[in-house]
C-alpha cells in the first residue's frame, strides 16, 4: 500500500500508524461531512478503525448514517469505529477539577479506551475541597499515568503531582471567565508548576493528552513483554 | 495643622491617618536620600512614627545615620521608626510557598508589625508537598486573615483559601521563569481561583496586603470593643 | 453526614459550609437545568438554603418550577433559596461608577443579603463628576466595608480608597471597549492603585467580592460578640 | 534655503519650522555626540534655536562644551538653546500624581518654555488624598491648557479633565511594578477614561504633550490676533 | 438647580455643562430604552439639547417617537436634540483613511456639529495613495483642527501631523483583522507616532475626538473674542 | 525520619523520593550559598545524593569548597553529588535545533544522568536543513522517550514527533529576538503543534523535561520487571 | 483620466495599476452591496478588469446580477471579472498544511491567475507527516516563488523555506484553537523561523502573499525579456 | 564532500549554498569565539567565503586576528569574509526612517553586498517629512527591490509600497520606547499595511531581509540570461 493518498484537497496518510503507533485521526472542526466521509472511508479500508474528534452533533448524525457501526458521544463529541488491541499494561486515571470540565476529561477518557488503555475517571476534585481528593488518595497514587484536567487557576494539576511518582499531562480548559482569558492563565499557572514530572498540552486537548499517555502505557506494556 | 504641606516636589498628607487608619508610607524606589529625608522628618514630627518599603541597603544606611533610632531590614527592605497603637483583637498569618518568596512575605510581617498588629510565619509550604501545608491545619484556621505569597502557579492561595473562613490576601510574586512573566501567571491564577473569600494585590505587593489586613483587624478589634 | 456526596459528574461539598462560612454555591454558567436541580437538592437538603450564580432567565424558570419558594433577580442572575443568619455587626458599601456596571453591583448586594449581612447602595459616582461622590462622604466614611464596582478605566476604586479608613474591595467590570479590553484595563488599574488598603477580585465578579466582605464583617461580628 | 540638508545618515529638514510650527528637535537617546553636533549646529544656523531631548548627562556635558550657550536640565534631561517667540495667549498648567513622575513632567515644562509658552506646575497631587487637587481647584480651572503626568493607575486624569472645560492632553508614565507593566496600565486606563475632552500620548513622553499643547496655545493666540 | 438629580440607577449630572463646557452626553450601548428616556427628559429640561451615542437602530426608532424632534444618524449611530451655541471661530477637519473607516468618522462630524462647531470632511486618502491626499494639502492646512480616523495601520496620522502646524487627534478604528487586534495595531502605532503636536484617543472613540477638538477650538474662540 | 524538616526559611521534604520518585531538587536561583549548603546537607544525610539546578559558577565553587565530591557543570548550570540507582529499560534521546540551546539540553541529559536514566545527545539538527535530521532518523525512532529542544519557532519538535511512535516531551528555548518573545513564540508553537503524542514543559525548563522522561522510563522499566 | 475619482465615501485611485502595477482591489468585507457596484464600474471602466476579496455569497449573488461576466469563488471568497495579460516567466507554487487552510491557499491561487500568472497547488502536506512534503520535492525545487500557508504552529514554512533557493513567502492562517490564539502562533513562529529567505504578511492574508510574488514574477520576467 | 559535518556542538551544512543559494551564515549572538573559529574555518574550506552577523567588536577583533583577511563593520555588526559572484541583474533599496534605524539597514546593505548584489541607500526619509521622501520618488521607483527599514510607528513602510511596481520588504525596528514595545508596534502595523506587495520579516532582522532580495534578485537575472 502506497504511504498516502492524495484526494486533491487533502492526503490521507496511512503509514501513519507504523510511524506514530496510532492511525491518523481526523479533526472534525473546520471539515465538511462529504469530506470526512471520503477520508474517513480510506482509514477504514487501510486500518479498520478511525476517531473523528470536535465533532458536532449534527455532523455526527449524517456520518452515522453513512457508517452505522460507528458510535458518537455527544459530550465528548467524538465519534468512533472500532478499536485498537488492548494495551495490556497499566491504567490511566483521567482527574478533574469541575463539573465544567466534564467535556474536555471526556475527550481524553474516549480516546484512552479507542486507543485500546484501561482508564478511570475521578472528577470534580478541585482544591477548594481538598478532602475529596485525599479521599481517593490510593487511587490516584496507583494509576500509571495521570491526565489532569482543570480550568480556573490550574492548581489541581500542580497538587496531583506532588502525591505520585507517575508522569502527569495537564490539560487546561476554557472555562472561566475574565482574568481566565479562555483558558491560558491555567496553561500558563501549569507551565509554571512547582511539581515536578509534569508536562502540559494545549488548551482544551483531552485528546492531545490521551495520545501521549497511551503512547506512555505502550511503551511500558512493551517493557512488561520483554 | 495643615492637612498637608508643600514641599514643592512633593506634597506630605498629615490628613492620611485621620482619614485612612494610618500615616502616609514612603515609597523609597524612585526617590532620593534627601527626598526621603525631608518627608520623613515632615511625617515624624506630625506622626511621631514613619516607614519607608522598597528601601535599598545603602540608601538606608544614610538615612540610619540621620534617624538613629529607626530600623532597618535587608530582607524585606524597610526601614520602620516607632510602632502604631496596638491592635487589641486577632491575629495574622502570613503563608508563603518557598524559599524564593521571603522577601515579599516579610515586607508584609513587617509592615504588620509596624502596624500595631500581632503575626505569626508559615514558610515554605508549597503545594507540591501537601503534607508540609495540611501539618499546620490548625495555626491555618484560627487565624483572624491570612496573608498567602507565592510565585510560580500561585495555587498555594486556592488551597489555603479553601480551608478557612476567613479572609485572604493572595499575594503573586515575581519569582519563576518564562511563561511565569515575571509574577503575571501566579496573580491571573489567583484572581481566576476556584475558592472564595480571596482577593489579590499587585505583584510582589506584601506592603498592600498588610495594610489590607490591618484595615480588617481594626475593624474587627473595633467590634471588639463596642 | 458525610463530608461530600458523588453524583459523578460532581462532587457535593457538604462539609464547605463548616469549614469556610459559608455552603457551597453552585456557579450556573456551564450547568445543564438537571445538574442544577440535583445538586440544589442536595444543598437544600444538607444546608435548608442555596444559591445559584450567572443564572440564564430561561434557565431560572426551570428551577423556579421545581423550587417555587426560590427567588430570582434578572439583573443580578442570581437565584437564591433561604437566607443565612444575620451578621449583627456593621455594613457593606457597595459603590459603582456608572449604570453599565448594575449587574455585577447587583451580584454583590444579593449575594451579601444571602449571606446575611447588611448592605447600601452608592450607584452611578464615576470620577468624571466628583461632586456625586464628595455629596455622599458620610456614607462612604461610615461602612464597614467598600465593594467598589468599575468599569472604564476604574479610577473610582482609587479614590474611594484615598477617603476611609475601612479595607476595600474593588471589582473591575467587563464595560467598556477598545483599549479597555473587555475589563482587564481596570483590572491592572485596580491592582497599580496608588491607594492602600484595596484588594481585587476578578472581572466581574461581584460575588467573589460579596464572599470576602461577609468573611470580613463576620470576623468583626464575632469580636463584637467576645 | 532647501527644505533640507542631507548629511548621508541624516536629512536635516529646515522647513518644519514653517510647516508644523517649531523646528526639529533632536531626539538624544540613540544618537552620538558627534551627530548631535552635526545636527545642531545646522538647525541653530538655520533657525537660530534648538532642543535635545532625552539626553543622558555626559553626552549633555560634551555639547555644552561646543555650544556653551546652550542649557542642560537634569531632570528633564533636556538641552536647549535659544527660545521661541512668546505665545501670547493663554497659559498650561502641568500637574503631576506624585513625585516620581518628575522627569517626565519637567520634560513637559522645560519644552513649553522653549516653545514660549507661560506654563504653571501643580505637583504630588494623586487622587489618594483628593483634599491636595482640591485645594488647586481654582488654579486648575483657569488654565487654557492641562497636561496631566500620572504613573500607577492613571486615575488623577479622569479626575482632573471631570473638572475643567479645556483640553486635558494625559502622559502615562513607566513608574510602577507588576501589573503596572512599565506604564501600559495607565496608558489604557487614560485612553478607557470616563472623561471626556481628554486625549493621550506615549508613555513617558512629556515632550509629545508639551508640543500639543502648544499647538493649541498658538492656535488661541492667533485666534486673539484676529 | 442641584446640581445632580439621582434616579437610583443613575445620577443626572446637571453641572457638567457649566463645568466642562457641554451637557453630560448619553453612552447607548449598554442602556435600555426606558433609561435613556428618562435621563434624557432630565437632561432636555435642563439644557434644551442631548445626545446619544452609539444606539442602535431599533432603540432609536423607539426614541424618535417619544422625542420627535430629535435626529438619527444610522452611520454614526448618533440620536441628537438640539445643537449648542455655535462656536464662531475656526473649523475642523475629519480625515478618514479608508472607506470602513466612515462610521467612526461621521461619529466625530455629528458630534462636532452638534457642539456647534464647524467641520468639513476629507474621506479615503490613505496613504497607500498619497495623490488622493496631496491632492488636498490646502485644505489640510488651513483646518485648525485635524482628526484623522484610520484603522489597518494607522500610518495616515503620523503624515498629516507632519504636514501641519496644528493639533492633530488620532482616532484609531477596529476595521482590520489577524495582526491588527481590532484597532491596537493602529492605536499603538498613533502612540508611537515620529510626528509631533498629535495625540491620540480610545479605538473607535470619534465621540471623544470630538469632545477635545470642540475644547480646543471654544478655546481659540474664547481668545479671538478677547 | 519525619517527613519533613523546618528549617524556618524553608521545609526540606524528606518524603518527596518515597511519594514522586526522586529526592527534592534544589532550584538554585534565588537562593544564598549559606540556604543551599544547610539544604544539601540534609538531603544528602537523608538521601545520599542530591542536585542543584541554575546555579552561577561563582556560587559552585564554593558549594564545592563544602562539598568535594560534588560535581559541577558549567554549561548546564548543575551541580550534581551521586547518581540514582539505574533504571534498567530505555534510553532517552534528547534532540536539540541549534548551538545556542545547548544549555538547555545539557540540563535535561545531566538531569537524567542522575537520575539514573540511559540518555543519548542529537544536537544542531534545526529543520532548515532536514538531510541533519533524516541522516539520524534511525537513531530518533529507537530512542524510548524523546526531548526536543528548541528555540527560534521551535518547529523542530513537530518534525520529529511526527516521526517515532513515542512520547516526545517539547522544551522552547528563550533563544531568539524580536517576535520570538524570549521563548514565548516556539511555546506557543509547540502547544499548536500539528502532531501528537507530544507534550511541552516551561521555557527553558530542561530539568522539568527530564523528570517527566525519568518517570516514564521508571514506569516501563517496572512493567518490564513483572 | 484623472488619476482619482471622488465618490464621497470613496477616491477610487485610477493611477494604481500604473504606480503599482495591478489595479486597486476592492477589499469587500466591510462594504454594501451598492458601494462595490459602484467603484467596481469605475474600475472596470477604466481598466477592464476589477477583483473583490473576502466577499461572502450572498453579496456575490446580488454583484453577479449586476455583472454577469464575472466569476465567484466560494471557497476562495473571490470575485474576478477579466484578467491581466500573462506574465510570461516562471511558476508560482501554493503549499498549504492541511485542508482547513485551503480557503486562504485558494485566495492565494485565485489572485495570481487573475494577475496572469501560472501557479500550481501542493496542498495538505504538513510536517507531522514529512513523507507527504518530501514526494513532491522537485516539484518544490522547480517554482520560481513559493507561498505556504499553514495554520498550527506554522513549521511548514521553516521546512519549505529550508527546501529550496526562491523566494518563500509564508501566510500563517487563524485555523487552531487555544494556544495557536487565532494565528498568532503561526505569523509568530514563522517571524522568528530559522530559515532564511522568507517573509510574511498577515494572517489568512493569501491575497497580500499572492500580490508580492505576482510583482516578484513580473520582475523576473521584464529580466527575462532584456 | 559530505552534505554536513558534524562538530559534535554543531553539524556545518555545506550543502546548503546549492540548496538554498548561499552558504550557512553564522549568528554569532550566543557563540564563543572557539566556536566561531571552528565553523567559520569549515565553511572557508568549503566555500571560501563566509559571514557573521550580530558580532560584537570585541568579539570581531579576535576573529580578525584569526582571519585576517575578513571584514568587520561596526555599525552593522557584520564580518564578512569573500564575496559571492555578482548578481547580474537589478538593484536593491535600503530605505530607512530615521539616523536611529542605521544599524538595521546597514546589516541588510552588507549582506547584500556580500551576496554579490547591487544596492543603494536612502536613509531619514520619515513620513513626518514628506518633503524629503518624494524628493527621491525616481531612485525609489526604479529599485527593482525595496527593503524599508522603520522603528515607531512603522508607516514608511506603507508610503514606500503605495509608490513602487516591485516587491517591497518591510523591516520593523526596535528602536523606540513605551506603546512601542522594542519593535511589535511597526512589526503589526506593517503586516496591518493597507499597501500591497509588502511582506515582513522579523524586528531589526535586517540580514533575513537581504536574504529574500538577493534570491528574488537572482531569480530576475535568471531570467534575463535565459
Amino acid at each position: 500500500m502506497e504511504k498516502f493518498e492524495d484526494l486533491g484537497f487533502c492526503k490521507v496518510d496511512f503509514d501513519r500508524e507504523k510511524r506514530t503507533g496510532y492511525p491518523e485521526v481526523i479533526y472534525g472542526e473546520n471539515k465538511t461531512v462529504e469530506q470526512m466521509i471520503e477520508i474517513m472511508s480510506r482509514l477504514l479500508y487501510a486500518h479498520g478503525k478511525a476517531m473523528i474528534t470536535r465533532l458536532s452533533a449534527d455532523k455526527a448524525e449524517e456520518l452515522l448514517d453513512v457508517f452505522p457501526a460507528a458510535k458518537y458521544d455527544a459530550v465528548a463529541r467524538i465519534l468512533t469505529y472500532g478499536v485498537a488491541d488492548p494495551v495490556k499494561f497499566g491504567k490511566v486515571l483521567v482527574v478533574c477539577a469541575g463539573t465544567s470540565d466534564l467535556p474536555v476529561a471526556e475527550e481524553a477518557v474516549l480516546t484512552l479506551e479507542w486507543m485500546g488503555c484501561r482508564v478511570d475517571r475521578l472528577y470534580d476534585v478541585g482544591v477548594a475541597g481538598l478532602d475529596r481528593l485525599l479521599a481517593h488518595k490510593e487511587a490516584i497514587q496507583q494509576a500509571s499515568v495521570l491526565i489532569v484536567v482543570a480550568g480556573m487557576e490550574g492548581a489541581l494539576a500542580s497538587v496531583v503531582a506532588g502525591m505520585v511518582k507517575r508522569p502527569v499531562i495537564a490539560v487546561p480548559t476554557s472555562v472561566g471567565y475574565g482574568a481566565h482569558f479562555a483558558g491560558i492563565t491555567p496553561l500558563l499557572a501549569m507551565l509554571s508548576s512547582c511539581a515536578s514530572g509534569m508536562s502540559v498540552v494545549n488548551i482544551d486537548n483531552g485528546y492531545g493528552a490521551a495520545c501521549q499517555a497511551a503512547l506512555i502505557l505502550r511503551l511500558a506494556a512493551e517493557g512488561a513483554e520483554t
